[in-house]
């Protein structure tokens, strides 16, 4: 590129624009040579059923442990598209440019959209690009939407918890919001703590698979944390959810930090991870799935469905105590993801 | 609402963005509740084919004479649908909003997008807010990401132009530009500019419905302007097009805003235009079935294809002289749309 930095007319649709396109964003992103794009990408599908979804990531910082904003946005969006069931098949990606940006940095996020896209078996179909001037915008936003095909006939929702069923988690939680905080504060520990970003549909798929109608939820709980999720869920499903301390995963690295920051991990957002609810009778089995892949290593039952109500979530301490969880009241985690 | 503007805790996850989420956007764009809600949208889907598109929203002002960014983000990406052959099916909203942004300001464009959506024709299935802090954006940028399905075989593109074919558009051009930079430069006219933003996907369904494959090309000139569309079409189908000055349909206070401004009508965004590029034979009756659609009124043959080559555009002047067109380089028109 002959500028290093995005400049305002980057995004005017000119001649400038079709540079910035045909320069860096396609050739990272796609392949496919502007000359052959029209306004909408037009895509073959099968079956009668589309599952479509839609986040923007404004996190900050842009680059952090384990990942940035780019896979961030990937992994999301496959993840959400993952959660109602669905195969991802197509993302498109919409990009507001702070003026400055480097163009760098530009690549490096694209690359890694690139890469986490390709892992995640996607296609990234379509985008857009658009600049705003310095100090009207930070760096960066991605917005990433999705759309995904069923392969089956299962259909999970949050309203379809049931009393008995078990909570399951495929690892460690609050991992991504660690890693955002500490490196925002510049805490330093012996282990870094790294983002959990990671697509999880190779997982669900197998999941459903082996599963089928067993399987009651999916959700991921990223901004909120499990908490603010389970919370959620128990108010579509009009169930109480019960957990146990003790059985909560949280690596030695994220308590530590969490405990500098006075924050409860339940609440601390995750972006690789992956709440399943199913019957009682699969539990194990779905626990020992989860864990021959590598997305699943650290899978174990967390709590379970205890009772019909207007939706309560519960935790047992670790002296037998039992404490009430209410949604994230708002203020903690700003610019997470 | 009990706060009167935007705070960071909206953007959170937690409690204040689900009551934002309640209070305003949910009952002011989909009336869907929360609760019965999970990460993807699944709708029910037929034809082998699916349209997908993304743009996101960051004109400034983000009210303007005649629109603001909502109804804007609702029409431009119903119109790139449309310009794919599709029938506009269900659209994902992305907000960032910037703390501080006024709660009375977000319900006007949120009900100006419902407006838009319902006029369209469109369902509003998705969507996802995030809050950045003062300073890190500005008021609201607003991504909209769309899929349509086909109810038909014809097959559009932007490299389908044949010599000989008739170029044509809907109405005057410039408008939406020179509203935006009349209103962003405090420039008062007799007859107020006002945006041409609207959706025309009823007038291009009856267009394909109509006259099938004698239709080409489908494309909005929005950022560049006609001029800068017409030259990518130019490169994608190797052809040149030729326009004539004098049929260009430029009303009199946009070439007066465009005058003062030293700006040429060409190169001006428009938010409601359709170019079409048909076979000669039925150019009249497409200009006649589009002034009977109050979307297009002022319906025009402007210029035709006129040899094959790698893409020229070609202005004839009023008194015989001819120009060459390329795209607008860049600078001119930041946040236009």
């Amino acid at each position: 590129m002959n500028n290093e930095i995005v400049l305002l007319g980057h995004g005017s649709g000119g001649k400038l624009s079709h540079q910035l396109l045909d320069d860096l964003i396609i050739p990272n992103l796609s392949g496919v040579p502007t000359e052959d794009q029209d306004d909408a990408a037009v895509l073959p599908m099968t079956g009668d059923r589309l599952a479509f979804t839609t986040d923007s990531y404004v996190v900050d910082p842009i680059f952090f442990p384990g990942g940035n904003i780019g896979d961030l946005a990937i992994n999301g969006t496959v993840n959400d598209l993952a959660m109602a069931g669905a195969k991802p098949y197509a993302i498109s990606v919409g990009f507001i440019l702070e003026e400055g940006l480097s163009l760098a940095d530009l690549e490096k996020i694209l690359q890694s959209m690139k890469q986490a896209a390709e892992k995640a078996g996607v296609r990234i179909v379509t985008g857009d690009t658009k600049v705003v001037p310095r100090g009207k915008g930070d760096k960066i936003f991605i917005n990433t939407s999705g759309v995904g095909l069923f392969e089956h006939e299962v259909k999970v929702g949050g309203s379809k918890a049931a009393v008995g069923d078990k909570v399951i988690i495929n690892g460690s939680i609050g991992d991504h919001g660690m890693a955002i905080l500490s490196s925002r504060e510049g805490l330093e520990f012996e282990a870094p703590i790294e983002t959990d970003s990671m697509s999880v549909n190779a997982l669900v798929a197998d999941l459903l698979k082996e599963f089928g109608d067993a399987v009651h939820v999916l959700r991921d709980p990223t901004r909120g944390g499990v908490a603010t999720t389970l919370k959620e869920i128990s108010v579509q499903s009009k169930v109480d959810i019960t957990m146990k301390q003790t059985d909560l995963p949280v690596t030695p690295a994220v308590q530590a930090a969490c405990d500098i920051l006075g924050l409860d991990p339940l609440f601390v957002a995750n972006e690789g991870k992956l709440l399943t609810i199913v019957k009682a009778d699969v539990a194990e089995a779905v626990v020992a799935l989860m864990r021959k892949h590598p997305e699943g290593e650290g899978a174990c039952i967390i709590g379970e469905i205890t009772g019909e109500s207007e939706g309560k979530v519960y935790v047992q301490t670790a002296i037998g105590g039992r404490r009430s969880v209410e949604m994230l009241s708002g203020e903690q985690l700003p610019r997470i993801c």
